[in-house]
């Protein structure tokens, strides 16, 4: 089937399943521009696209306070990190304007709605401003919209307006009706953003599920891409793809504008100025 | 260092950091006997050291179903799954005597302590009777006991006497040092069982570890061996190790005695009537 023709046919059944009404929401930020794809080497512009992102469950206070430092250091939207964090990591980023950001029912949101909404206050009163929930993947699969819905609702309901909403759909679980559906649920349910992927499935953000997830949303809700995003090249795909939102670990690289070069894709140019990644070819001048 | 000298020494730092009372637990049962390492080939004293588990985050509950129906058949101990999902395998299982297992604060560990106990609460308020939660890995690798403690006392004090709880320590990224102390205090905060591992760890259960494990807690815990408990040789394996309970979706090819063999494992024997693994002899007779 037509990609639009599965948008339209779950769009409209997911929405008589759950009601017709329209979210509580009305206007949202413009997204910012794109500082667009030839982009000078440093760009510190990139910074408020960034959720700074520390996840793995050994990280180490001495881990979180670098993750802190740079993010503060360049500007970075966020400091992604799960819930038992959120106190130091909140400490650390008070007054900076970079904000704490709690991952809730993570990774596999198979957690009650209940543990979830409980988990997101918990997280702002510990002082997170943004949460990433991921939804129960095992109801959109059995197509239980009520219980993905209110799920979604419950962490929206815990969270606004203390700290916006981000749901993840983990892509790579999901077929194309159901990430049609699950950004539906989302945006019915009042979300601020649509989320790619918890980088523990079996896939990161593509460009194509971007752009899906960007043509269920609409105006209404941002796209946050993650997983994947490991350099300016790829960043700004995911700009041009329609994500305002990037989770990842490799922030910095991509405000300073460097590129991963495989081997198989050098085209020997010259033109890089930092270390070849690659290390086949004498840089000179940097792409980026 | 000897090993020996590591459980001493660290047993004692840890207990000197969290206090020297002896916990609060009593006399425990006494494991089950083994059925011997060249058990016949159906053997269904097995099923009491199961526990089925299905945690992937896309399970869906036909799945959930099977998982069930087959636990009551062998009379596995429990069925062991993601929070969301204990509502309905408690019914499911009702009367049946397998116990509902619920993964607290699951794969992570790292959830605030107070959202862990309000999900051992809830789990079993929806009908869990066992509860097996991860540890604080980061604040272990910090050296921060006293919150690693806590953290574990936290569920114990939500689950007894309603559920048991298994502390989850997750051995493949720990060092031995860190094995010994996260045991220490499993067994100070009165937990029921010590388990080595998620299955999203970069690494399972190994022999050598079960036996450390063991050392440190002695009778007073029992010990949980998950993650690569494949067939019925592994499992003997772990029982003479020392654990009297599998994390395993492998149960009932452990009940029937089937085992697996790779390759270069095999010495063309003869011996197996199932069809072989390894496709490379003309089975006669089973093994096990």
């Amino acid at each position: 089937m037509d990609i639009n023709e599965i948008v339209k046919q779950v769009t409209a059944s997911v929405m008589e399943k759950v009601g017709a009404s329209e979210g509580k929401f009305d206007s949202r930020q413009t997204p910012p521009a794109v500082s667009g794809q030839n982009a000078a080497a440093y760009d510190p512009s990139y910074g408020q696209y960034m959720d700074h992102t520390v996840l793995k469950p050994e990280t180490v206070k001495a881990t979180l306070k670098r993750f802190c430092d740079e993010a503060k250091q360049y500007h970075f939207a966020s400091v992604c990190v799960n819930p038992a964090n959120i106190p130091y990591v909140a400490s650390q980023l008070k007054g900076s304007g970079v904000k704490a950001c709690a991952v809730i029912g993570f990774p596999f949101g198979a957690n009650t709605s209940f543990i979830k909404a409980a988990e997101a206050t918990d997280a702002i009163k510990n002082g997170a401003g943004e949460v990433d929930m991921v939804i129960n993947i095992g109801a959109l699969k059995d197509r239980e919209y009520d219980v993905v819905y209110n799920d979604i609702l419950a962490v929206v309901n815990a969270s606004h307006p203390a700290a916006i909403v981000k749901v993840i759909i983990e892509t790579s679980a999901l077929t194309d009706e159901e990430k049609v559906a699950a950004c539906t649920l989302a945006k019915k349910a009042g979300a601020d953003f649509v989320k790619t992927s918890t980088g523990y499935g079996t896939g990161g953000a593509t460009l194509e599920d971007v752009r899906l997830m960007k043509q269920v949303v609409g105006d209404a809700l941002k796209v946050k891409a993650s997983t994947g995003i490991n350099d300016r090249r790829i960043c700004d795909e995911f700009l041009k793809a329609g994500a305002v939102r990037m989770g990842t670990s490799k922030g910095i690289k991509i405000v300073k504008g460097e590129v991963d070069i495989k081997p198989e894709d050098c085209e020997k140019c010259g033109k890089c100025s930092a270390k070849c990644p690659s290390g086949i070819v004498t840089i000179t001048k940097q792409a980026y």
